[in-house]
């Protein structure tokens, strides 16, 4: 039978398990991918493994989120990661290169090759034909010691896309579309994979922009095949040698199948507060605007910046809007001032920023409250931008571009001009300085690790006892995101590689009274209730490990988001879910759940019974593979190391 | 007689008192400017005032030090100033603009006219010709609203420029070697006057790095003729109209004489923690390095960052050290752009960020801990880089490209090439629009104030009583900073609009207790002990206003920083001086004074007895002029005002 290219590359990497949807498969892995801000938490597992050095092909810290340094904590953060690096065999990109995601693809893609990152859009790196996912930093570091990743099987969707782009109509609108007829768990458990004539008009970074953007739609990967476009994206890099041909044989037959007509498409927007919230930009059109932010993973290509630039060039940028400038990487950097284009955004009246996640993540461009952003990143979760009271919405950098030259929101193909169409130079190589290599080994072991206070030893993980009997002491809504559970913006994300600083911050935009129950319960434990889609967004591994320090031991949902589904057995808690969603209702805050042998009812299949108070009984249902159940039983991935290495 | 440049610019704005060294005398206002951080209280209080519409022929309010926007508060503020600017007839220079010194040379800059800014470093307009004094915001909005500026007549000191600069030395380094000879306080209560045929080797910007920078030897101001560099420069700009020619009248005496011959001078170095601990480079060559910081006010020009670009192009910055870029305005961002400068720091590895004030008052791009960071600002105070255990040393862009590029600190005459001498682009005009012009009256006075919860109206302060019997709360060592009493920094300069949530700050890094008990002693009121030359540095008022309002009454010390001593009587506090400095080891914390009758015994003289407990007595001077003394007796410059307006 002919293979779909998401088969070949499972395949080719494939080490255990067997490729039928919702199978727990094992996978080798030939890259990692760590940004900084969980790369800490990384790398301190990896000490606490004993690890002398990696086993991924390539392995590489990105420096991209903290890079405001208000404090002597990030550059500490930094020299924290660099001797890391030093001492496991490990890249170090440091501040100012650029996202991890671009940049990963400039420098590190090779077509065909595995990644996994501690990032939920490491995905990205499928625009170049890779097997690309996040994961939590538990499972990166896994991956990194030699132990295979291990993931549900997913559902192959093929994405068939036709026809043109219209004017004034680009990638992050494709994406924006697909957001708009799938929400923000319609692909969860599926990879989708691109094909069709459409695929042509899309350069390599464009296809990031989709790849990226899965992620928002719950996919475990997204996949494109390495072709011409590919090759001719490796060959401006000076990296043509990286390069192999991959696709999906003629005649393969995917899951479920997806059309998307170019064509047809015109400029969409997501408004306040998810990236689903999904309408054409004229329906808003003419609404107050006071932001207009380019840049991050969600539209990082050259042409997305160009593209703004050609825009604003010659005019002005209205006075009531601030026209934010953020570079996705070095190279692209250096190619829009030599092509002109940041001289003509300067001019223009934008602001600059350095390359980096920025803003995206609420590390700095906070917008003022209750005022209106247009930004071209990939997220609007609320509180996300650092404003609490925020008014984000997501659009491609032509409805950005228009809306700030205007003053309001604006379609851009109200604009007087012809449409841009600008190209990447044919040669983005640069000084490949920037990039520290991995040491040899007889100079690594010398490193020491530049630990701080803030960089604390992680504490170990208690199993959960024989029989749970805890309080609810939380009850959330549908789509909580790990932003909701683990907040980052500058003020929180320094604390991350300190456990028991960042412990204050759980869950504090949904309810500030959480911390203080949890820590009055202690170690007697608690469970949290969620909605559907519970843990969507970031893979951030902190938002399981330190509810789970704070007594977590259980969560009950309608549904939980892959990785975060992922990442709670791997720190100690288990994770349910409602056999009849209606159940929801019946588990209020203060409710107290008993679960009789838990160990035995996981093993003896897919139901768990639970008791409430009043002896009713309520069904609930798991879906952990026997490696996860050994693991949970452990107390987490540490202690199940631990004893696998005693044993 | 001949008159100097500095007697004929204030001769053309005398308004009241002799220009005898020491009298009080009264200068009109041409101009004023204000920054972000201070011009939302100068703002508050023009409001108190109920003032319709500015006074001065030119006001600007620039957006330069809370760009980094981690949370809605600084974009708030933004809208606040906004709005007030469009209600009062001030200028409005947004985000992205630049830094307010070298952006108002650049567009308001006028020879021969005065200003007034709420920023210690006004005085950097001096270099246009101008008359341009730093003060506490509340004299700036005196100002604003027409009334005169009082300050003690300066002694004029005449420093001759002799020789031609060496290679490699710049015009940091001749600040540098004023700073050695002189100490931070040594020109307390002067005005630097530069002539002689040096002076033409240096630009205009070259003549900013210098007049900036007198502040850190605490002169009121500093002057340089208006000549055809001066008209080079406002031609460049598209201003040529504004420029007349000014100079000292040969003969001309002045108070004092100093002479520094450039030929001589070698690259030089302020170590931690103060401007005036200057070494030669050669002296700590090889001492390891983590940060080049190139920005600022204390080295703003075009050739100050061109000269940077020139020395690592084509080569790459050492792995161990972040090169931080920080362009100062936005034309001069532009120009390096066009020149391909900007490029060339891309490629060899630095980090590029937006125009604005930034890491120099500690808002990102904190060093890690204990780490040498080299630095183009004006300033090394100890914790301003927002790093508390900060290691900050002050130098020449070529010292500190020099450094970065070999990775350890390094005499820039140590480079294996010839010594660059980039000059400015001939024109350096480019689009008006970035700054939003006064409204006319009759739309002005339809604006509403977009006040925040973070913008409170000022409290009312309660004059002194008529007899002090207050407790020393704190005594503290020589050279107390208003950075030390008032902290900067990413997380403190937010809360600057709301004197309550800062009053929390207040003295943090020197004694973290301090407010606790002035809190505690509460509106019984208490003393503040310091040494020499206490509250030197930047002119921020909320140095004065904020301790009076925890109950702060008198300060003694053996001498006061000319800005905040003029800030105290402004806000309520009395500012002493030890008749005897050893009389300071006799005032220990806990220890109580009583001033009897203190208006009186101002009114009588120069001489103010204390009694300690005990009985001993205490002698005691003050400086304060009729006119202070009215406001202090008043409790402050609003109250004054208010009577005055009711009388």
């Amino acid at each position: 039978m002919a293979d779909t290219l998401s088969h070949q590359l499972i395949a080719a990497h494939l080490v255990g398990g067997e490729m039928i949807p919702g199978n727990e498969i094992a996978l080798r892995m030939d890259q990692a991918l760590l940004q900084d801000i969980l790369g800490t938490l990384v790398m301190l597992e990896l000490d606490a493994m004993g690890l002398d050095r990696v086993h991924t092909r390539t392995s590489v810290q990105y420096i991209d989120h903290t890079l405001l340094q208000q404090d002597n904590i990030n550059a500490d953060a930094h020299l924290f990661l660099k001797s890391a690096c030093e001492r496991l065999g490990v890249w170090y990109s440091g501040p100012g290169n650029g996202i991890s995601h671009p940049v990963h693809m400039e420098r590190f893609g090779v077509p065909g090759q595995s990644l996994v990152g501690c990032d939920s859009h490491t995905t990205a790196a499928g625009a170049l034909g890779m097997l690309a996912i996040g994961a939590g930093g538990i499972e990166v570091a896994m991956a990194m010691a030699g132990e295979p990743l291990y993931l549900a099987m997913p559902e192959i969707v093929g994405v068939r896309l036709e026809g043109d782009l219209p004017d004034w109509v680009s990638a992050k609108d494709i994406v924006l579309e697909l957001l708009r007829r799938h929400g923000v768990a319609g692909a969860k458990n599926c990879i989708l994979e691109y094909h069709g004539p459409g695929l042509a008009t899309l350069d390599a970074m464009d296809r990031h922009v989709l790849a990226n953007m899965g992620t928002e739609m719950g996919a475990t990967s997204s996949v494109f095949p390495s072709d011409e476009v590919t090759r001719d994206f490796l060959r401006s890099r000076g990296r043509e040698a990286d390069w192999v041909a991959l696709a999906a044989e003629p005649g393969c037959r995917y899951d479920r199948d997806e059309v998307v007509d170019l064509s047809r498409l015109e400029p969409l927007i997501a408004l306040p507060s998810s990236p689903d919230r999904v309408v054409p930009v004229a329906e808003v059109a003419g609404e107050p605007l006071h932001q207009a932010y380019i840049g991050s993973s969600g539209n990082p290509g050259y042409r997305d910046i160009a593209v703004v630039a050609e825009i604003v060039a010659g005019r002005s940028v209205a006075g009531n809007v601030s026209l934010d400038i953020n570079p996705s990487t070095r190279r692209i950097l250096a190619a829009l001032i030599d092509e002109g284009h940041l001289g003509a955004l300067v001019a223009a009246g934008a602001r600059l920023h350095q390359p980096g996640c920025n803003g995206c993540i609420g590390m700095g461009q906070a917008p003022a409250a209750g005022r209106n952003s247009l930004r071209t990143v990939p997220r609007n979760f609320p509180g996300r931008s650092g404003t609490r009271e925020d008014s984000v919405f997501l659009c491609s950098p032509e409805t950005a571009a228009a809306s700030a030259l205007h003053g309001v929101i604006t379609d851009p193909r109200r604009l007087d001009m012809p449409c841009p169409r600008p190209r990447e130079p044919s040669d983005m190589r640069v000084n490949d300085d920037w990039f520290e290599p991995p040491l040899p080994p007889e100079q690594a072991r010398r490193v020491e690790l530049l630990a701080t206070d803030n960089t604390p030893p992680l504490p170990l993980i208690a199993p959960l006892p024989e029989t749970l009997e805890i309080p609810v002491l939380l009850t959330v809504d549908d789509n909580i995101s790990t932003d909701d559970i683990m907040p980052a913006g500058a003020r929180v994300l320094p604390l991350w590689s300190n456990v028991f600083a960042s412990a204050e911050h759980v869950f504090e935009a949904v309810d500030p009274g959480y911390v203080a129950r949890a820590r009055e319960q202690g170690e007697a434990g608690h469970a949290i209730v969620g909605g559907a889609n519970y843990g969507q967004g970031s893979s951030r591994e902190n938002a399981a490990l330190v509810p789970r320090l704070l007594g977590l031991q259980l969560v009950v949902a309608e549904s939980i988001a892959r990785i975060h589904w992922q990442n709670l057995p791997c720190f100690g808690v288990l994770p349910l879910t409602f056999a009849d969603p209606a159940d929801r209702a019946r588990l209020r805050q203060g409710q107290t759940l008993r679960i009789e042998g838990w160990r035995d009812q996981l093993a003896a299949g897919r139901r768990v019974v639970a008791t409430l108070q009043g002896g009713e009984t309520l069904s609930l249902t798991h879906e952990l593979s026997p490696r996860q159940r050994e693991i949970l039983s452990a107390g987490g991935v540490i202690n199940w190391l631990r004893q696998e290495e005693t044993s």
